[in-house]
């Protein structure tokens, strides 16, 4: 019998390749064991919490041993948590933010939902570089909008300014970017924000209502070689920025995510759209995020210098194996473009091959990747490394065999 | 500028009337002093967390210091979290539950988001008896769905059954009951629910496809003089539990809930609807319920009996809060059902006067509750006895001052 609706049960078949690929590899590494595969197909961080965080927990039971110690906050969040998002925001934007203008979610994925439930009414269009991580046609249809995606520059993954302002009509709401890019690696410059801002303030005039430009940045840390990541904080007034601690304090499974609004736009618009977030907020059921999360981030973001210091310490980490992969990659003769920012690597499949092939030769010799397609990118494929450098070490072969065969 | 969505602007307008109460509140604690306003607006437990929990919170520091120890678990939770759940279900329904029919969700507001994601299509309708917990609307809407509510007998809050026979049509996917009711304190009996069961297999026969029966069960454990609240599992195959460990294990900002699928409604059957439930909770931007939620829970039910122990301790707290309030209603001379379960009272604003407008005299004499109308309900009111009995003694001189004037 059918119990879950048409578009539940399409999606169901359709399932997600990162998921696809996580479920084979628990069964490749029942068979070859676990040391004999190089599972790259999960951005899933490997390291311990940092230790701020973790004396944080330690000194946590007895604070809240108290009458309704874990009990209901105010929807945006404790004043506490939002007082020091605001301040880390600042450090890290370099640009004004004040706490009135947080709400602190369930993820930078649950923040997400939030602003799509706010702004969009079914038929709507958010507006898209890709490739793009697939979970966002999810969050943009789960209210009847639509995601429209504009295919940047292949190999350097360079947005399509003039492609972007051709998309954007009258049912346009939002343009979404992610940089640090997951899956390619890019971080977008000054001068492409500057050029996208310029695009989003003509089309708003034109369309008598303000396109926002909403700036996913989970990865925002992790920009290798000194390279920073342009905020678009102080490049477009109707601009908000979403991010989580998933990737920088090792909180992924706890749950604890931020919209930061631009006080630049306004009080009166800022504080319609603040209202309209908590709302969302509300009746997507969040309530509001995890607390016991959000007092880990009042501990460790208390000292925001040792914050971003710890977070530099785990840039070295990443950077070490990127260096590895890269040497790989290079050997196999597999071309790619070297990630700027984030954990990720997306490669060209060799020889022209359809990337889904190439994965499956890649898997033949027990090497994890996604597709490029799970991304709206055909063509190329992600290998994600957050895994140990040994791992990435012991997979030289494997590649390198895989690249061999036509 | 408009920046979110008619829809939400017109939502933001109406606001809610639980939240406006509680805002109303804080302004009037600050001008009388917090002992001189008798604040019974929330519905937030007010008790310490139980001992078990806190213990395993002091534990939790030493054990997720481990790489990716606070990371991404499987989308449904902690396969130790679901099978402590199933085992708690058994216990607590008296029904058969598996762990695999278990779903880890944000609280009981995520689990129902999940669900209506995941069966509804723009236009489909849920049915819900009236009195009803205000959100409700908003979690079917998010989704384009249609809340229809039927409306219970005055007084008793018994269910209309005819009436909901009657609103059942093609597009009708689901009938959601909380029992014990919020606000109306009613528990619906066996028979109450075999009438249900009866309908809806016969309107599910009749348009081919099953109807789902969900109980939104978070007050199941507050129910008083020995009321046991009969289960919907062994009454109906297709059938849901929805609930969190927000007022029994006094978790409410940690955000805990879960849905348990019927295993009557057949493997395939039950396979498909967890599946679409999964696939929502990742979409939605939950991904998985808080990790250290998740922690916390698997040591409160480790032992079970000893977790049923502690909610028959609060359960004794509440019912001496019930008798005084009952006392001083009755007092008062203002019309009440005793409520059976929940920590709510539900009684007739008195005089036929319309129930914002009692709720204003009530506030005149610094006491605080919610209208009726905010639970699709008018001419009654809402007191919830989350607060210690001191108070609710305290509060005995202006309930009788409001029910005088007319």
């Amino acid at each position: 019998m059918q119990l879950v609706s048409d578009q539940i049960l399409n999606a169901q078949k359709g399932s997600s390749w990162i998921r696809r690929m996580f479920e084979a590899g628990i069964e490749m590494k029942k068979q070859f064991g676990a040391e004999n595969v190089y599972d790259f197909s999960l951005g899933s961080p490997d390291l311990n919490p940092p230790a701020t965080v973790i004396d944080t927990l330690r000194g946590l039971a007895d604070q809240v041993d108290v009458p309704a110690g874990l009990g209901y906050m105010p929807n945006a969040g404790y004043p506490a948590a939002r007082e020091a998002l605001a301040k880390w925001t600042e450090a890290e934007q370099g640009a004004p933010m004040t706490a009135s203008n947080i709400i602190i979610t369930v993820g930078a994925a649950g923040g997400l939902n939030c602003i799509f439930r706010a702004i969009l009414m079914p038929g709507e269009e958010v507006i898209c570089p890709s490739p793009y991580f697939v979970e966002y046609g999810s969050y943009v249809g789960n209210y009847g909008g639509v995601l429209k995606p504009v295919k940047s520059a292949p190999g350097t993954f360079k947005l399509n300014i003039e492609g972007i302002a051709e998309a954007i009509n009258e049912k346009t709401r939002a343009l979404l970017i992610n940089s640090p890019n997951n899956p390619a690696g890019v971080v977008y410059t000054a001068d492409e924000i500057d050029a996208l801002a310029a695009i989003l303030r003509k089309a708003s005039q034109k369309y008598g209502r303000p396109i926002l430009l909403i700036a996913d940045e989970p990865y925002r840390f992790l920009a290798y070689d000194g390279c920073s990541v342009p905020s678009v904080l102080p490049r477009y007034e109707y601009s908000v920025v979403c991010s989580s601690f998933s990737k920088n304090l090792g909180l992924a499974g706890e749950r604890i995510g931020y919209i930061a609004v631009n006080p630049a736009m306004g009080t009166e618009d800022a504080a319609q759209l603040v209202s309209g977030l908590i709302l969302t907020n509300r009746i997507l059921g969040y309530v509001n995020s995890p607390c016991i999360g959000q007092k880990l981030i009042i501990g460790g973001l208390a000292d925001i210098q040792l914050a971003l210091k710890l977070q530099s310490d785990q840039l070295a980490i990443y950077a070490e194996r990127r260096r590895i992969m890269a040497d790989i990659l290079t050997e196999a003769g597999i071309e790619f473009q070297m990630p700027a920012g984030t954990f990720y690597f997306f490669p060209k499949a060799p020889h022209g091959m359809d990337d889904v092939t190439f994965v499956q030769k890649l898997a033949d010799e027990r090497v994890l990747a996604v597709p490029g397609s799970g991304f709206g990118y055909a063509g190329y494929f992600r290998i994600a490394i957050c895994v140990d450098k040994a791992v990435i070490e012991r997979s030289r072969a494997s590649f390198i065999a895989a690249a061999k065969k036509v």
